[in-house]
C-alpha cells in the first residue's frame, strides 16, 4: 500500500509523483479491528443543513465502519442491490456547466433527478444550455438546495465547502457501491464505477467512470479518481490529491 | 486535447503513433456555443433505408448537439435511464462470423434482438453455427434487413457503407450513453462502456467493452476503441482510425 | 496470442512475465471448428455434490461449447438478459474473512445471497465482523453447503478444492457474461466484468471488477485476473497463473 499526495500542481494525467511533504500516515488505519471500536454513525446520504458531527476517531475523516447486527441465518443478507439506497430525486443546482458537468448530467439523467439549472462565474455562459440545461447565473445565484459541483479542480471544490452549504452525493446507478462503504457528502461516483467494502469516500470527492475502488481504500476530502483507474486494497488517496485516468494505485 | 489519425497499417495495440499525414484539425469544433446553431437534428436510432440528409454544419459529422427545450421547474429533467431509447428488436443479420461476432452478440442477447443469422465471405463457415447463430451464406446472401456488421477491420467496413444499405446501431444496455450523445447509424457500444454529453460516435464506429467516452470527444466513422480505453474530454479520433485496448487518449 | 504462465513466485501486480517452464499449448484448441466436435456438455452452474465428470476432449478443461439449436426465424434469439441464469440464493459459506472476502461480498449482496457466516484459519478473527458478516469459526467448521473461497492466493484456493466439495458460482449482476462461455463451479466474476463468447472460466478462477474477457479466452483452473485488465480475444491464462490489476493480455 502506498499513498497519493497531492503535489502543489497536481496534474489530472501525471499526478502519481506525490509532492514534497507526502504523508503516508494513515489518519484512520482500516481493518477488521474497528469493528470493534465504538465508532460514531455518520449517514450522509440525506444531507441536511446541519454542520458536519465532530468526529471521535480522528479529526478529518468519518468512520469507514458502522457496527451491523448479524444475518439472520434464515434471512437474505440483503435482498436489494445496494445501490437502492442512493435515490436522489432532487432538486439540485448544478455549480459549473462545462464538460465535467456533462460527465455528471450522465448520472443525473440516469437517475431521474430533478436539476433546476447550472450556475456558472463565467458570465458568457448565462442564458444559454449546458445539455438542456439552462445557465442560469453566477455561483451566488444558486437557489438553496442541494449543490452538486461540476468542477473539476480539486482546490475550488474545496473552496466552496462551507458548514452551512449541503451537497448532493451522485452515484451513477450503475456504479456499485458496498453498503459497508463510508460514502461523504457530496461525494460523486460516476458510471460503472465499482467501490468495494470498508472504503471510505471523503467529501466531495469524483470517481470518474468505470473505476474500481478496493476494499479498504481511502479517498480523503477533494480527492479525485481518473476514468477507468484502480485504487487496489487498502489505497490511500489524501485531500485534494488527483490520480489520473488509466492509472493504478497499490 | 491530442488527436488520433491512421497511419498505413493500423494496429489496434499500438495506434497511439498517428500515421504520416495526421490531421488535428477539429472539423467540427465542440462546445457550448454549439447550443446556439442552427443545428440539423439528426435520428439514426430508428435506421431507415434513405440517404443521410445533407449536414448545414461540416460535410462527414453531424452535429453533436439538438436543441432542448428548458427542463420544467417542477419536473425531473429525465424519468429514465438514458439507454432506453436503444432498444433493439430486430430482425438484423450479422455480417461475419468470427471473433468479433461473439463480442457484439453479448449485446445483441442482453437486448433481446432477433437474430436471423450469419453471412460471411469464407465459404468454411457456411453451416456452422457461430455461438448458436447459423451461418447461412455469403455477405452477398444476407436480407435486406438491418445489418450488424461483425467485422473488425475498419477498412472492410467501410467499404460495406453505402446510402441504400441500413444499419443497426447496437448498445448494450449495460453502457450509459448520454441523450446528448449523437450517436450515428450502425455504431456499435459494447459492455458497460461510457459515452458522455457532447460526444459525437460516427457511422459504424466500435466501441468495445468497458471504455470511457469523455465528454465532447468525437469519433469520426468507421473507427475503432479497443476494450477499457479512455478518451478523455475532447480527445478526437479521426476517420478509420484505431485505439488499441488499455489506452488513453488525452 | 500469448500465454500466461504462472512463475514460481506469483506476484498479482508483475505477473506478466512467464515463469521458466511457460506451457504455452493450447490444451483445447478454441474455434469454430468445436461447434461440430462431439462435445460433452457440462453445466456446473447448480453445483451438485458429486465427482467433476469425466471428460472426453481434453483432462482438466471442460468443453467450451456446447450445441445449440438454431433459433427460429420469427422469435427472439434469446429474450432476457443472460445473466439471469447465475441467480444464487444461498445459503453458502464465505471461507476468509478479510479484504479478498469484502470484494466478493459486494456480489453477494448485489445477488441477495443468503450468507451463512466466514470461516477463517486465522483464530483472531473469530468472532468480529466482517462488513456485517460474522465470522463463526475456522475452516473446519464450515457447514456443507457450498464454498464461496475468498481468498486471493490460487495456490490456497486449490489446495481447498476436492470432489466431494461443493462451490457456489458467483456472478455479479452488473457483469456481463456470455451465454456461450462455459463457466466452471466456483468461479468467481466481480462487478461490471465482461466475458464474451466462446470463452472458458475454469474452476475457481477469479476476475476483478471491471476487467473484460475477450471473446475465445481460457483461464485454467485457479486462476486470477486483477481490476480493470483485459483479456484480448484467444488469450489464454494458464492453471494457477495471475494477471495483475489495469494489465493487456494479447
Amino acid at each position: 500500500t502506498h499513498a497519493l499526495a497531492p503535489g502543489p500542481n497536481p496534474n489530472p494525467t501525471h499526478a502519481l509523483a506525490p509532492g514534497p511533504n507526502p504523508n503516508p500516515t494513515h489518519a484512520l488505519a482500516p481493518g477488521l479491528t474497528t469493528d470493534h471500536q465504538n465508532a460514531t454513525s455518520v449517514s450522509n446520504h440525506a444531507p441536511g443543513p446541519g454542520p458536519r458531527p465532530s468526529l471521535s476517531l480522528s479529526p478529518g475523516l468519518t468512520p469507514i465502519l458502522t457496527p451491523s447486527p448479524s444475518p439472520s441465518l434464515s434471512m437474505p443478507l440483503t435482498a436489494a442491490p445496494s445501490t437502492h439506497r442512493f435515490a436522489l430525486p432532487g432538486p439540485v443546482a448544478l455549480i459549473g456547466s462545462g464538460g465535467h458537468a456533462r460527465s455528471i448530467l450522465l448520472a443525473l439523467q440516469a437517475l431521474g433527478t430533478q436539476v433546476l439549472g447550472c450556475y456558472d462565474d463565467n458570465t458568457t455562459t448565462h442564458g444559454t444550455l449546458m445539455c438542456g440545461v439552462p445557465v442560469r447565473g453566477a455561483t451566488r445565484d444558486a437557489p438553496d438546495v442541494p449543490w452538486v459541483l461540476c468542477i473539476g479542480s480539486n482546490e475550488v471544490r474545496q473552496k466552496l465547502d462551507s458548514p452551512g452549504r449541503r451537497f448532493a452525493t451522485v452515484v451513477h446507478p450503475s456504479a456499485q457501491v458496498s453498503d459497508h462503504a463510508a460514502v461523504q457528502e457530496g461525494a460523486v461516483v460516476l458510471g460503472n464505477a465499482v467501490v468495494e467494502g470498508h472504503c471510505h469516500l471523503g467529501r466531495l470527492v469524483v470517481i470518474e467512470p468505470g473505476t474500481v475502488v478496493g476494499h479498504d481504500a481511502i479517498m480523503e476530502d477533494y480527492s479525485f479518481v481518473g476514468a477507468n483507474s484502480v485504487l487496489g486494497g487498502h489505497a490511500h488517496v489524501h485531500e485534494g490529491a488527483v490520480c489520473g485516468m488509466g492509472n493504478l494505485l497499490l
